[in-house]
């Protein structure tokens, strides 16, 4: 029997979702796509052949016939929408972050807590990662001695939106760094510094930021606007050695003196196949309980927008910003 | 419903087959595995979930509860085993060659010609490949201009065998590459030239091919057990430009003075994703009837066999060897 | 007639000097080599068959049939020998820093302006290097719209010295960064960050420092004694596309599941071509008294002091220092 | 004193050579540009600073003040001007080929055999590669085990003249292929066998020769006025392991959704740095006698010649010629 999945919210990342549980994931079953505008949950429930479209989430999440959640809706919905997952009993996967405010990030893990097992899976996809994967993997046999510094660069053909701001690096773009950094290293963060350049450029420029763990390490991260392409790098640099993320790339071109290759130009083809594990993941906790061990949890969300809320705070105040964050409950120990 | 698939084959290749169908193949299931060694089939059919095991495969293809067949037995009982589903009108995906020999090859067609629709989907998982179709979207896209000629590299880590021989370099490993570059370059073969190192060696050394096509192209091919690992390189040279395969890598190390990617010992995580992809277009093909526009089907079979029995001629002889095809039936044309 | 060149310093550097100076400086003569020590002169005389040996650097300089000197002796002397140079009315090419003292790099300035002519070039060989000529001209050509952000990696296997310190990461391995980017960019520097990684290491580990340009750029640096390999790396990220150094690497192996390129283990082979041009670059000043549109003069040598003292003070204090530069005298403009 | 050289030939090769003498090459001067067309030796010996022009290359030959000549004047005038030089007693190097006909080459050789010591090098540049020299260590270290095959790819952009036939991409790209593999695996070839794509184009397309060498490898060697860029690549694979050379290439831009590297337009940048290395050899070689280890003598020429006869023949025959030289002299061992 198939796991029913409600696929909540049916923009990019909707429809992405929606197609990977439709015709790339085992065992799941695309049950009903659910937007309030109803003509865009009808386009992709039609193409991808979901059983019902709906516009009300809290009904959606409710109905017997669907047996997980995954949300893709605006960011200000996840945490609302997870909570009432939580509720109704309902494994959910949420799209990263939980929330921008680390207040409903909490309330969200107090509220898995309290109903004494896990629901919710974050959307750290990044963590199912093959590059990262093997960057982990690298630091846990000795290749690289003690992890001492991280270099991350995240880089964007576009702005997402004419209002994205530079908080908005922070708070929407950088997560992903956060948490993937804080996988590999397996430590929290301590404190936080940002710069950007003082040049005026007509979309949002790089956001630098440097950071510390309670671990000892540094972790940079650059994100930018880059316009040239698609591009995410990492280096973890250790005291032996050093291990560097390769993007995937099928083929070059040699013409017109130019040795070229391709950059996408948004995270899909990078990450595709990182979605489809995290997604398989999933399933397979929703049909097993058995949290992956890779995947990002509730807490994973909440210490993302605790790091980020430090973040803006360092941009506007123009100086280091200590990361403080809850002390972590047991429930979410090993 | 799901297509309920038997694999037939449980060694390396069969095991492998059983995989994708059991865990990564949404609309299908393992329904039986069957080989010749009742313990090898129970081993991988646990392992995978499968419904059944079984020993006779003539008896599996008739099965009412199996609607496709994947041949994945030894070479020499796949033409037979294609001509049982043919008999039998079960969809069958046989792994590559469907035989070694060109008039076994030819008997499978004519046998499809005759209950006039298709049934056999030949395993060159390569067309599938991401890189193989950014070379042929190239191409095709004119950033080449006319292509001219085409480089191969096939290299394994070990032999497959003790008694491996230059023979099965050209009948076993090249057909992998005379499928796919007569796949790019949409031309049959016409003549083939091969050469090998004097020099003695434990493992079978070296063989080199310099192929003709119709279209006026020249092919070479590389096939080595080099050691050194497993590494396919391809380029497809035109008037104007070229395009070069890569290899997927998803992380590089520097330690002790040395920049490091690895080589995978063998060809599955090379071509893992191209596997996923051939078997979901047989599994599409299952259940709609069509047949898929990249897949080999038994005529593309027929013509890599040809070649190879040329080529071993060739090998023999110390001369070219003109590849005489038979004329293809309209039934392949389109 | 050849130029008659001394060189003072019989250290690695100083032998690497020599080196060039007799075998690959068309138009020059190698007349003196100067070390206190010195038997440690004389195996360098001997092995490059310099015309003499002495031990007192001021005497050299004062020569008749010396007609322009190179000082490669430790740091500290740098400063006075320059000096003394002006004041005898030599050429003189200083290997960096000039002095790690900004007062003491200000002093040889105002000494040539006094002169009224142009004796001092400051060995920052990284401005002739080609990936850096490179780099510059994608920007100067417009490839990148406006420079936001540049990244520099300078990355050693060995730590120069048992007593090497933090500091002197940033007051003698930094400055090679600090001058090219501030060449690259054409921009002082306004301020400067410094972080470490909190985790004690016996080697001096990373020091990563940020940097802000008058012109509004950020300029990221990490010094590392990465123990790898000598790697030096550097990007330049713009508004419309980044470009980044390449190494230069001459061939890579395949062996034992590894594809592996060498890493250096010191600087040497890979800025042995820029250490060349530039002394050729001297050798034309010397001969023709026109100073080298590339070459580092004494002004740009006081500038990378005084940005290695607000590094330090960055350092010990653990916030931001604004870099405070005396105004540039004419005499250096243009 | 510096050894005075005179260049014969004020073409490309020409002019490259004499700002080579002029300019980067210690201990050597250039004395005389002698060229058909004086304002053509007037043009380089003024741009280079040349002390006199000539039209006559026998008397430039003769004059007291040469030291020694470097023929770079058009292919059919080479024997005849180093059997001029070893008449004359004068040191020379010889452009390759040092002629198309292997008659003419024994003879240069018979002629150096009667004076008795060695007068001729010949310009076989590329074993003065890094890459080359890379790839030759690589092979005597023992990281390939024996080698086995090697392969060549040597792409022009342009064909060098409008009636560049096949047989010129024989024997006047080809012989720097002959010779340098020949260089690595030191042995001489036994056979050679050719084709080329039938497509007809605008320009010569690639020719392909398949050659077998007397310790039982295979030296393959593709020919390609490619038009994409100037691109040399090559691959020894051994037993073990294969070892690929690298063009140096110096930044990488990003842009566009394109990551790029530069092709150049022609050999000059891929091969600077060998042909200084080249001409520092051979002043050394003036100036002590002793002739390089490295480079090539008269008797590396003629086999570079017989090969690319066999070859022009096994293209017209379309079959395999053996390759039949005259047994070396002991003037040529060791």
């Amino acid at each position: 029997m198939s796991i029913r999945i409600a696929v909540i919210g049916a923009g990019v990342m909707g429809a992405d979702h929606a197609r990977i549980v439709a015709e790339d994931l085992p065992g799941a079953a695309l049950q009903v796509v659910c937007d309030a505008a109803e003509d865009r949950a009808r386009r992709i429930a039609d193409a991808f052949g979901a059983a019902d479209v709906a516009t009300d989430p809290r009904a959606v999440i409710a109905r017997a016939d669907v047996d997980a959640v995954l949300v893709a809706s605006p960011d200000v919905t996840h945490a609302s929408l997870s909570l009432a997952c939580i509720a109704a009993g309902k494994p959910v996967l949420c799209e990263k972050p939980p929330s921008q405010s680390s207040a409903d990030c909490l309330e969200v893990t107090e509220a898995e807590v309290r109903a004494g097992r896990r629901y919710v899976q974050v959307g750290f996809m990044r963590r199912f990662d093959q590059s990262s994967a093997e960057m982990k993997a690298a630091l846990l046999h000795g290749a690289l001695g003690r992890a001492l510094m991280m270099h991350n660069f995240h880089r964007n053909v576009e702005t997402p939106a004419a209002d994205f701001t530079a908080d908005m690096a922070i708070t929407n773009s950088a997560p992903h760094e956060f948490d993937v950094a804080r996988f590999i290293l397996e430590s929290d963060y301590v404190g936080i510094s940002v710069f950007q350049p003082a040049i005026l450029t007509p979309r949002v420029g790089p956001v630098f930021m440097v950071l510390e763990t309670a671990g000892g390490q540094l972790v940079n991260i650059e994100v930018n606007n880059a316009s040239y392409g698609y591009d995410v790098r990492g280096e973890l640099v250790g005291e032996k050695g050093a291990v560097s993320l390769n993007a995937p790339s099928y083929s070059r071109l040699d013409a017109e003196l130019h040795h070229v290759a391709d950059y996408a130009a948004d995270w899909r083809p990078r990450y595709a196949e990182a979605y489809r594990r995290q997604n398989k993941a999933f399933v397979h906790f929703v049909r097993t309980g058995a949290f992956s061990a890779i995947a990002a949890n509730a807490w994973d969300g909440y210490c993302a927008a605790v790091v980020a809320e430090a973040g803006v705070r360092a941009l506007k105040e123009g100086r280091r910003i200590p990361v403080e964050m809850s002390p972590r409950p047991d429930f979410y120990t090993g």
